[in-house]
């Protein structure tokens, strides 16, 4: 049976992946945790750091590294309107939805709810050139139901909004452990769990998403092939194997209904290598990528000069890394979601398609 | 003084152009003379030639020639539906607005009136995945006030409708003469003042119009150092002189107030390079070229087999010939209009762009 979709998101679709349909897409819509770290670099207060601070940091990045991404995500507050004229033409763009960072919810304060920035749409994303709409959701399976049903009515209202305007909806999902803190050993024996429980909430059709953006579904740092301190110098007590990594990442592929890559999530350039092969051995269809290819840059700022040269070297570099460990990703028509290229139709086809 | 344009008008012009400014772009959008050329090959009478000849026939030239242009326009009745998935994701896709042909008019019956296309919109085409809109007006400055009228009226309402979804508009200027045929030497000489006075019009900033799509302002079969049947082996008693038509190439560039590109309508490739090479010399941004480069296709419907080799071989060859001819285009944003690429802006850019 072959597979349709509006002509608007197939055509989006394509646009966003390298002609074989695999994702090598860059992000550079990182808000909060961008500015926390030039208020590091520039020795002052995170609220000390400005618009044009972010707006300039983001453009170096933007210009240097676009012309090597299948697609840019960026934001519409700091982002789009300063450098997104210097994203090439033949690279897809797309526009982030959440507003940065969560407010904190639920009975004991511990969960995470999201919103969309405050005046801006997927209609203004669309006037303005947007080829896809990326949205960012905290979830956890175990959240209280306001919190659950806060969370995936804000993805559903996106979805439909994606929908009316046949803009691919690319859903981040983020998990967040209820009692440990990111990073801890805590957090690493639950993530698998979260991640796959997450991916198989937002899999479901009622949401309209086309390529789920999700987190590797282990901490490799605390995997026992890896926990020596590969990744950063500090040995670790292991809390998975790494045949135990591999058995998560097919589950997470078989969790998924739909495409996906995967995320950087601040992580360094070589553990970020490896969540993409494990990924891509397991079916994901490339990566989005941000800090882990750029983020010492912002070491550098407000000097320009030396930010441009870091991209271009250490940064064309890490990027190249990254798309040689994703040669083999699935290509996203080869999901079984849509049974391969020649599967695929523009939907409503016929003399009288125009009208409609 | 930079200049601003809206942030989808501004992406969407890049998407148009290669990376450094200039359009070689595909036209395939044609619906009446390409069933005309097909009842002829098939030996029918022009009504016979079906939706699925023109669908099919389309299919072969998008497929096959779309992922050597910067983009590719197409129609929303046979081509786009049914082919426009084929376009290669880093190809922008331009979608005809016009009704093919024209509604003749005027007090004697010889002036031309143009119509969209029933039941298409410009929303529909973005929502479709359109990257830019294409609208074809027939023109004569010295027609009747209503047919002027009529066809200002279209050209201000689609420029409106373009401007509202912040999508390029590339207006398509086709001149004709009150007294002579086409390919006549009457309409040669008058063709050079038509095309000249239609370009200062539909310049005229009422209109929102981003790219004039412009006929070669005279025509080379009747100019002396090409008269003696070099394009066609037919000779002719010559109407002006290369050096004449020279100068009708700058006057027309000093008439244009935006960024023009040069169309085939229909001569040979041979006769087509010398237009672009004449027109590129003058200003002109590049070309947005169909039959000159694919007719031959139609001669071999419907060996669907035949049809593709023929574009791979003799298609690729002659668009080859077309982007040799292009090489010195101006890039789109060094049209005076512009100024150059550091002279443009994003329109609004601010900490409050997104809520605009």
């Amino acid at each position: 049976m072959p597979v349709t979709l509006p002509a608007g998101k197939l055509r989006k679709l394509k646009m966003l992946a390298d002609p074989v349909g695999r994702f090598q897409m860059m992000a550079v819509d990182q808000r909060g945790s961008v500015a926390a770290t030039l208020a590091k670099t520039m020795g002052v207060d995170a609220k000390a750091v400005t618009y044009d601070d972010l707006a300039e940091t983001k453009a170096v990045i933007t210009r240097t590294l676009s012309p090597y991404a299948t697609a840019v995500l960026t934001d519409p507050e700091y982002g789009y309107p300063y450098s997104g004229h210097t994203i090439p033409g033949n690279v897809a763009v797309l526009l982030a939805y959440e507003e940065s960072g969560y407010e904190k919810a639920g009975p004991e304060g511990n969960e995470r709810r999201s919103r969309t920035i405050e005046g801006w749409s997927v209609a203004k994303a669309k006037r303005a050139g947007a080829d896809a709409i990326k949205f960012l959701v905290y979830a956890h399976p175990d959240a209280s139901d306001e919190t659950r049903k806060h969370q995936q009515e804000i993805v559903r209202r996106v979805g439909e909004e994606c929908a009316e305007h046949e803009l691919p909806f690319l859903l981040e999902v983020v998990s967040y452990s209820l009692n440990h803190a990111s990073g801890t050993p805590g957090f690493a024996r639950e993530k698998p769990g979260l991640v796959i429980r997450n991916a198989v909430e937002y899999s479901r059709p009622e949401y309209r998403v086309d390529i789920l953006k999700l987190e590797f579904p282990c901490e490799l740092k605390y995997t026992a092939e890896y926990a020596h301190g590969l990744f950063d110098g500090q040995a670790r007590e292991p809390v998975y194997t790494l045949d135990e990594v591999q058995g998560y990442c097919r589950r997470l592929d078989e969790a998924c209904a739909l495409p996906w890559v995967i995320l950087s999530a601040g992580v360094g350039i070589r553990e970020f290598q490896e969540d993409i092969h494990l990924s891509t051995e397991a079916g994901a269809s490339g990566y989005l990528c941000g800090r882990a290819v750029w983020k010492g840059v912002l070491d550098l700022y407000p000097d320009v000069a030396a930010m441009e040269e870091h991209c271009r070297t250490e940064g064309v570099y890490n990027w190249m890394q990254c798309s040689a460990a994703n040669l083999k990703a699935l290509p996203w028509f080869e999901h079984r979601r849509f049974g391969g290229w020649d599967n695929i139709r523009i939907e409503g086809r016929s003399p009288e398609w125009h009208r409609r």
